[in-house]
């Protein structure tokens, strides 16, 4: 007996052609019925017709959303909230949200009010570039990405299997876990190397770039992100980011005292145990549970 | 009129075989009359043996050096400056020396003691990995990076076109500067970069390892550098390293400050102020002069 939530038998909206949405809804083309697409730009809306991907997309939710029996929402983490808050007005029939947004907690919050013919489950793929626009997207964007999903308590098997369909149709692998734990991580994970990455380019003078070289580009690259996306992210998991923060700066002010005390090989020591961390964080994501 | 200094006329021996001489010595195949190659290691004299570079490869610096017209020192800074010191009893003839040194200051104070027949010059490309050994050396290494070039007031023009030779056959291009300020500026551009990348590694919880994805990788990328080379850089550069992480100290608790007292939109100014910077910084890298 075939489920009529397989994916292959589902029109699915993608809110946001961005480079998540779009590489997604690349990702799934031939593997779903129809794919629709919805982003306020009007330059993005006329490029992504350009891609024979998506089967309709326009700027206008309400043109889109009707049509669909899945919404999987690629858009910043306070316009996915304010669209949730509007969807019992968009749609009336039966539907499964699935969101793609940086922070969890206030999302599912969010997605908890919905009336019960919505469907909802939080998704997360940590995959990204600096770039975000549409012209950078491409199908194998999230290929062995770990894809964290964080299910309510109301979603129901049709929702878990269509998240996990999702996911594998990606080439990601999931990463089943609560909000909390997810912010808590991301936190350490993700906004702290954002953070990171910004203090340090807002640091460097500028006569200093004849001599940069692939070190810095590497460290500070993030630093350029979106920063819709980034006041987003910080606006809704702003506690957490403090708490691992508050862990960075202790670090950094150790290491501060071993320079200034000329503490070298206590210095030394610590680098060490920072680079062997550092490989066994890497070992241990690259053999995960995949 | 042939100079006889010209690289194609030239016997070059490579001292250390790693990432840095290996993918060097790969470089300059049949662009000069031989490449000598030493490292301390065994493995990799045995390997290189392998690689059909090297005319001739040893454990043993007295084997080799006085075989070359000029020596190109591929090894750790302080490593650089022990065996300056041995040179006048490695060498009796004239001899060019060029040095691939992270920190400039200390390596030409060494070299500027050097008998009268030795032709030193500085250099200190600015390319890398985090993977230091000769197996994930390539020829292709040193394209388009920038390559610092210190000369004493002693360097004759036959080091000066030397090291212009060798910069131009790797594909690189010169950067001149004198060793003060290359310090000073790699200082930021690759010491606090990689100290920034140690202690994110540093902080972040095990924990939180199934989320990581690319932002984490790129950002704390460098941590995992051979720490040989690092202690070396931080015993030889300790001052402007201190001066410049302060700056990044005074940085991060300006954006605690902002996430503290919850001043949210001069939090998100600052962060677009530093992907500004970050973007014009790697602008002005790319339309550099090459």
């Amino acid at each position: 007996m075939e489920l009529p939530c397989q994916l292959k038998n589902l029109k699915i909206a993608v809110i946001g052609m961005g480079l998540m949405g779009g590489g997604l809804a690349m990702a799934l083309l031939g593997k779903c019925k129809h794919i629709y697409g919805v982003d306020k730009n009007e330059e993005v809306v006329t490029y992504a017709k350009k891609l024979g991907v998506f089967s309709r997309v326009s700027t206008n939710l309400a043109e889109i959303i009707p049509l669909a029996d899945a919404l999987i929402l690629a858009i910043p983490v306070r316009a996915i909230i304010s669209l949730i808050n509007e969807l019992d007005s968009l749609h009336n029939g039966s539907v499964i949200v699935l969101d793609l947004g940086s922070t969890k907690e206030e999302i599912v919050r969010a997605m908890d009010r919905l009336p019960e013919r919505f469907d909802p489950i939080g998704g997360h793929p940590m995959c990204g570039k600096e770039k975000s626009s549409l012209i950078y997207a491409d199908p194998i964007f999230y290929k062995n990405a770990p894809f964290a999903l964080t299910p309510l308590a109301r979603t129901t098997p049709a929702a878990h299997s269509f998240a996990l369909e999702i996911v594998h149709a990606l080439g990601a692998y999931p990463v089943w876990l609560d909000p909390a734990t997810h912010d808590q991580w991301t936190a350490a994970t993700s906004h702290l190397p954002y953070l990171v990455a910004n203090a340090l380019a807002n640091t460097t003078p500028f006569e200093t770039t004849p001599l940069i070289g692939p070190g810095f580009r590497s460290t500070a690259r993030l630093a350029v992100s979106d920063i819709e996306m980034i006041a987003d992210i910080f606006q809704t998991n702003k506690q957490n980011i403090i708490q691992v923060f508050n862990d960075f700066l202790n670090v950094s002010n150790q290491i501060h005292k071993y320079l200034s005390m000329n503490q070298m090989d206590d210095l030394f020591s610590f680098f060490r145990n920072g680079a062997e961390k550092c490989q066994k964080l890497i070992d241990l994501e690259q053999t995960g549970d995949k």
